[in-house]
């Protein structure tokens, strides 16, 4: 008999600034797009993040993944590097890509999944506000 | 290369007065099958909504569509239609639908996806109370 | 030794419509104060209620007051008389008063006040939104 | 035409005591891998259940299920066997099966499967805390 | 001029089993006043802990008090005792007093009283669940 | 007889960046003191703040204030001022105060009062985070 497929999800948060701005356009046509996210100064948000890890239930543990090792992994890869930071000035992952919650979200993905089992799938939700958040992929 | 696929969420709400009935029911039935909410004069809900639009990162952007563009979208066809209304009185939409959760979903979904671009797809979450919500499409 | 006092909070809610109005001014008058909430159709909105009871510390129970005879007293004085209701047209309370948050959070008060013992001290707050809410007494 | 398929929602909640622990593994291995889980004399959550069904919008209705008819039906299969109880002494569900949310949630699904129509698709949401949360079938 | 007062808040949580009981009533007391919380294989919770502290804003810092100081505090002496455990057991605090969400949020306080500087002001708010929650001092 | 005195909340919130550093301290001391909400390229929040008024009900209206004229009054003079701001380099009012959530709130409450009649209380709640919120005046 097959193990049965659950999804597990792990919610934390992290505080950063950001500024949305499109190097290739002048400042007009980045101040009509990006609005008050355009700001120079920066502004800045509490993000919610969910990783949600899809796996078979392992028959000794009860477990897809112990959420402790889910949730210190997620520390080291994304917390350490995006809480309490600029993501435009004080990361490597947004010098070249605009810091929209689309693209935070793809990131998020890329560093998760390289050091997760390959046997488990991963989809990442990303609250930019309450009232705005993504997830990737579809 | 494909752009990425990601899901954008925009969250808004609107307080609406509804009544549950069925015209071709006799009183009996209706208040068998509906109890308090066929409550002749009325109850009403704090209406939470989630539209959810998927669609590939625009690489200018960093968006799958413009958050300003959708909340916008969203006022102008639901709320300016239902927000502080009485479903089943001031609306044309459900002169002869009952106005359950699952049939107010398919008539928002029904009204935006008329004015979405055809390469996004679209669903609808709809809290009617904290504790019974609807989503359309399955 | 006295008993420490205290606060116990028991959180309810109910699902109303109502329409904000007052019968000695003009149509025109109502609509520029009340806006969309002068409405005549009604609209209705999910209220969450606390109600805050204060006293001493039954040393032989532990309680200040048991939260399922709070919760059975909070359903038979005030859930049965407003859930699923019309406030305007389906009460005798607001026959005459305008079932403002305010106004609906007095009207609590004192139907609850009645049915507690005098020892206690008691609060309400009314939440009407998520956004806007009221607490009496002061 | 076919009706619109729908999925509706409703959320419940229990309060229990549970331990982690692998009858087959020393002390030794139970704490290694359990932790504070493992406590020998239990600890406990507030299990939030989210109930997911998904089927066709009845016409006459406009129900896919009777909300109050899907709640009293958790209530009797899951409410009634979990709440306020010690999962690992008191139920028979968890004699022979470690209680992690993912168990948990399985054995919530078989629960309610057994129960609803065959043409009504089904899912469990559980939360154990607002940071862990688990979903089943994936 | 004196330095404004503000209240700081600070949110924790824990889990933990409890049984409500009164070691000089009879079994059928017990069950008639405590009922499914006198379940003798105890029950459990998520409890959320908000401690409160009043005080000066410090003109070099801007602060009351140093978030991380209160939090590390609340960690060492609050969720070390009481997180993951069962209080009726594994405590000493509740040995001879019935862990109610009352006597809970009195223990917290003491705790937290000792260790405060007399010049703060301090108030514990504990949710049992998201509906019923206690405040001390009132 | 005396109207009812009642208190009416009103929430919204606003997205900043910011920084906590003493400019009569040096690197180190900042380092220290502040941690990470030191760092130079500033970091953000997603601000909620509830306003909290508190006065006679107008036996007119049923309101002790108008909702509205209440929002419009915080978006004038707070949203409008702090929203997509970097709170250190883009307002006027933080250029020789820390930006704490203490020295915020106090900031707000200042603003609003100003504006207010003198008949009514005022007090402000700030959360930075869920988990770290202040309130004042005391």
């Amino acid at each position: 008999m097959n193990n049965k497929r659950v999804v597990v999800f792990r919610k934390e948060h992290f505080n950063a600034a950001h500024r949305l701005n499109n190097p290739l356009w002048t400042i007009e046509e980045n101040k009509k797009i990006f609005g008050r996210c355009n700001n120079e100064h920066y502004h800045g948000h509490n993000y919610e993040l969910i990783v949600q890890v899809t796996g078979e239930i392992d028959p000794e543990t009860g477990y897809v993944i112990d959420m402790k090792i889910l949730s210190n992994l997620i520390e080291i890869e994304i917390l350490n590097r995006f809480d309490h930071k600029n993501l435009n000035l004080d990361t490597v992952e947004f010098k070249n890509i605009n810091p929209t919650a689309e693209n935070i979200a793809v990131v998020i993905y890329d560093l998760l999944r390289n050091k997760l089992n390959a046997s488990l799938e991963l989809k990442i939700r990303l609250y930019e506000t309450e009232r705005n958040f993504v997830e990737y992929p579809a």
